[in-house]
């Protein structure tokens, strides 16, 4: 995993065993799964306008939130970001 | 960049330099901007259905064809997967 | 309620109470609620795709698809499009 | 077409040829079409979500903003919901 993938899902792994009330991930992962799933579904559609109909640092910018919003709704699963990667290289080798 | 996610990058655009007939990425790539952004919005919206409502292996399954498919948005635009990474260090340092 | 909309949501209502073999209807509410989901949150993004990236008549040809794929959610969950309709009509009187 | 859609088509196409300052739809149409679409994406990730996991009422709700949102990118497209319903007799009677 990479130094900030391995980074950010330690830190959002982090704030789902330590709540801080002060975290935005914790805040999330407080209003649940439907919540959670809603942000993936709303940050994709964002990157999916991005690329249709604007500039280029947005794509890069909406697509980082759909990451890290995947990233929650993982945690929230007691999924990991492993797992994920696990897949891709099963399925891409 | 992880060694999966870098191999991964690495192969997609490699697809998009040197195209291949065999290559779903190349077709997919071909298909155009559209297309791309279309499966880029339905992986998701099966990744948000697979939480709510389908066990935990469907979910990492379509998560990780979400990512993928995010690629080869990337590759389309001419981004990189190191700017989805970047833009992601810098808003979680 | 329209003619072409009365009519539509009549004969998927129907094909909930009398399923037919040969009706795609039938077959999308057996396939149960999380695919028929899957297919709204699909049709939305085609519609979004077309809005930015195509021609109308594609336009109207996905929304079309989307409300088509909406009723047959309301009858997948027993709720019914008047109930739409009456929404709507609280909201913007 | 129902009473109700034709009562709110015929204000949303009122207010895209005679913008008010004080109507939501008019500012959704001044912020463009990329905005307009994101809602359209939105509003079907929300009624996903609320099919497969939360109540009834909340379904109802977010489909009747769906429609209004559709709505509103027909008349930002110079489309009509008459097309739709045309779109809908054709491929279903």
């Amino acid at each position: 995993m990479s130094d900030v993938l391995q980074k950010l899902w330690a830190t959002i792994d982090d704030r789902r065993v330590f709540p801080r009330a002060d975290s935005y991930t914790s805040s999330l992962l407080a209003a649940g799964l439907p919540r959670i799933s809603q942000k993936v579904g709303e940050e994709a559609v964002e990157t999916v306008v991005a690329a249709l109909g604007e500039d280029d640092s947005r794509v890069v910018y909406e697509m980082a939130d759909l990451v890290y919003h995947c990233m929650v709704l993982l945690a929230a699963k007691g999924l990991t970001w492993a797992e994920v990667e696990s897949a891709l290289e099963q399925r891409f080798k």
